[in-house]
């Protein structure tokens, strides 16, 4: 579950290893792109986390942060 | 599974997506470079295939290939 | 510069090692999820093959074909 | 140039776009999982920080770290 932190959604994801997580990234990278915003994301072998906001409006959290966070889920189910 | 096709390692995957079709060739890259032996592999949408075997061995099967088709088996479980 | 053979746009790329050559491919990889439009392609160690057709148009090259090409050389200008 | 900053190898890598920029951490994850040493580092959009310590060490800055950093510098050059 995402939370709201510092107006920012938040999330940590958690892998066997570092090529599932890097592979997950590589899936949230796509959707970045194609949603043309992008994370803050920090990785550590089979951690990924990511923080969602949007700098445009004011570094707080919008449409676009809600859209992205559902995209990256779907990757998930 | 893996069938001997001329001399070659070869199996299709298909998946549900290109990016879940792309992920995994993300992470089949990874152990191609580990064991820094290469396969010949072809992506269209959500499929990928990949032909393994051993060129500096005159373009047969060796345990490189059965290493790396275990390694890419392993992925997958 | 991009070959028109059997009715697809397709070139060759050559770059000085795997690692260049998978990047390259993860940049295409987005481009084509960003234009929902895929491409077939191959790719043995420092080599990247790419063919463009329009599945849905007959496999024909079509506007989709050619806005990815030059998506994909603005990649490597 | 790595500075190092409380115990461990830190660098910020500037980008294009966030498309160059994850291709460099593409081949960064293949340099990571071939010396089985996994960094920290984050990316927003064009910029990858990096941070290099050996865990098992007592998180201190190791040859590990060096030579992963010299890796790293390899695939810009």
């Amino acid at each position: 579950m995402w939370q709201n932190i510092n107006n920012k959604l938040y999330q940590k994801f958690t892998f066997n290893n570092f090529s599932e997580a890097f592979a997950f990234m590589t899936r949230v990278a796509i959707e970045a792109e194609k949603a043309n915003h992008h994370p803050l994301w920090t990785n550590v072998w089979n951690t990924v986390e990511i923080w969602l906001s949007t700098h445009d409006a004011g570094d707080i959290i919008t449409k676009k942060d809600e859209d992205l966070a559902k995209a990256i889920d779907a990757l998930l189910t």
